[in-house]
């Protein structure tokens, strides 16, 4: 069995342990325990997630001897709204005998469950704790690590929300078996962007084990996910209420936002989005001779290698740049672009025109 | 004109100032540039307090040359909803130019604007800075202080929420002029509350100055409010997240919730029914030899003097009871028993009998 790796995101008190191995939905009693002074258990997931796992994760919470409550809402992002919310408090506060301070919440599930569970663990009773059981790549080394929790609102994603850090976060590599390769796929552009921001070797790593990984083989799913926390946590760590060095992780999700947003709901993922971003991204540092027009090829060569494309025609550049305008407006229009300046490496600029994006974006055609 | 009085609640990086004057809400635009880096402001209140102070409000924050924006509900507890929270969300994220994380939430009224308004502070933007301007005397001296937010679901009050601290705490005592005489009775009773379970020297000083306390003499009223915030903030600075000493707050409530709920809504004050729980908790701590029956005497005697009941016909003690024994499941059935063992001093019991409670509420008859 692959050994199980174990990050620490350093938060003072609130710091906690990121376990990533293979069985560790059947150790989720042993992590309740390890919590202490647990009296009953609410587990909030999807729909999709709960067929898959619901049961195996009810068999290993009956161990605790504790009460267990499996609380599940429609899957889709589209779901992730207060309504939600509220038909979960419904729920969570109809549970008989009533939940008390001491309950505990578990996340399971991708994005979406892990963000709507964790809103509910900081606004139920004034805040529960909670684990995190993330299911996806992107969940498993991004929104499982760094306590962001919340839904959307018509007017904007994310709007609505708390940070409130989990007691510990245990990513299951195994349960990525059931997840669309396109899910995966999304997942490593996050990978890719991670290595592109804080670690050069990362890059190379992905490169040379694009094979086992795309065989989600995992040891080197392991690996490569405790790489990826490591780097979400260092960035954490630095900067907890994303005041400061966070908005490097906004690396290619600047104009992947304008592109996810332009071709709409559904028609690509955010990885493969954020990976068009990123070329793009790196386009315009390599026209402001940030960076050799070699790392762009780099970029765009180990994109392929994993298997997203790199190329994408009916992109409308003047619509998308409206797009990123209207986001702009909606974060207050203090909106600055992620830029490389070396592999592993990126700074803020303001000064970033529209002909330089608009290029970039054509460039991608 | 009266001196204004500052009290500090410390909670480290969290800490914040309390002032406690008159004419206050003209010195709004002052507080919202010491918070400094505010980009926008958002008040939020209710229908009532927005008529009587909303222009006002509206008035001094002009002088900071940052756009108001008056977001009001309609009054009432049976509003402190999450529907109601999705309203002024809907509200705020409608804004234009829209608002960003240096938008300053400015929340105007009494507890149940002041809960709303600190919840959607502590969620919009995954956390905005708020202001507090309390205008009921409950408000200035017990809910204004100590971040607890948030609204109540229909299976219990509060059940939803978050603690978010604000930047200052600005008191206003000339709001009190339009507070119906009943509410600041009201208020009156959990300042008598203070005083039983902190400071018996307050005793004397409300039954001493009885007469002006009803006249809304500014100087008195900056005076007991400033004790009775200072008694509030020590005991929130003990214990910020109430898993400790805070508890001793409900000196009173356990069965004034009982007799609140018993009666029905409107059918008298939160402080009346905690004046009587009150009564009732030193009738079973007399019973216990913790205190002499003269305390019991000393406390019906001051809240006489300021105008509360200190009897009440009709009540089903039986009732109320029933009542208490599903208000103490709501909460996870860990509810201990506040009783007074000393003027000034109270201590957590979980051995008052079935018997001791209803022997205590006859006693109110």
């Amino acid at each position: 069995m692959p050994t199980t790796r174990t990050v620490r995101v350093d938060l003072g008190s609130r710091s906690y342990d990121v376990r990533i191995g293979t069985g560790l939905l059947d150790e989720l009693a042993q992590a309740v325990t390890a919590v202490g002074n647990v009296s009953q258990i609410a587990v909030i997931s999807d729909t999709t997630v709960t067929r898959l796992y619901g049961k195996r994760v009810g068999a290993s919470l009956g161990r605790t001897g504790l009460k267990a409550t499996l609380i599940h809402f429609p899957a889709g992002e589209i779901n992730k709204t207060l309504e939600t919310v509220g038909q979960i408090y419904d729920r969570l506060f109809s549970i008989q005998p009533a939940i008390d301070r001491n309950t505990l919440i578990v996340a399971l599930g991708g994005g979406v469950p892990g963000d709507v569970a964790g809103f509910v663990a900081a606004t139920a009773l004034r805040g529960l704790r909670w684990l995190q059981a993330p299911t996806t790549l992107l969940a498993d080394m991004d929104s499982s690590i760094g306590g962001k929790t919340g839904v959307d609102h018509r007017a904007g994603k994310n709007l609505i929300g708390a940070f409130c850090q989990p007691q510990n976060v245990l990513i299951d590599v195994e349960t990525l078996r059931t997840l669309p390769k396109r899910d995966v796929r999304s997942g490593l552009a996050e990978c890719v962007k991670h290595a592109f921001i804080r670690d050069a070797t990362l890059l190379d790593f992905i490169a040379t084990n694009a094979e086992p990984i795309a065989a989600l083989d995992c040891d080197v799913m392991i690996e490569l996910i405790a790489r990826n926390v490591a780097i979400k946590a260092a960035i954490v760590t630095a900067d907890e209420r994303e005041s400061g060095v966070r908005a490097h992780l906004n690396f290619g999700h600047t104009i992947g936002h304008g592109i996810e947003t332009f071709l709409g709901y559904g028609k690509t993922t955010h990885g493969q989005a954020v990976a068009l971003g990123m070329i793009a991204a790196c386009h315009i540092a390599a026209g402001k001779n940030l960076i050799p027009p070699s790392l762009s090829e780099r970029l765009k060569e180990v994109l392929e290698l994993i298997g997203l494309e790199i190329r994408r025609t009916g992109l409308d550049s003047r619509q998308i740049w409206r797009i990123m305008q209207h986001d702009k407006k909606a974060l207050g229009g203090h909106v600055k672009f992620v830029l490389p300046t070396a592999l592993g490496e990126v700074k803020m600029f303001d000064d970033v025109t529209e002909h330089e994006v608009i290029t970039a974006i054509e460039s991608l055609k």
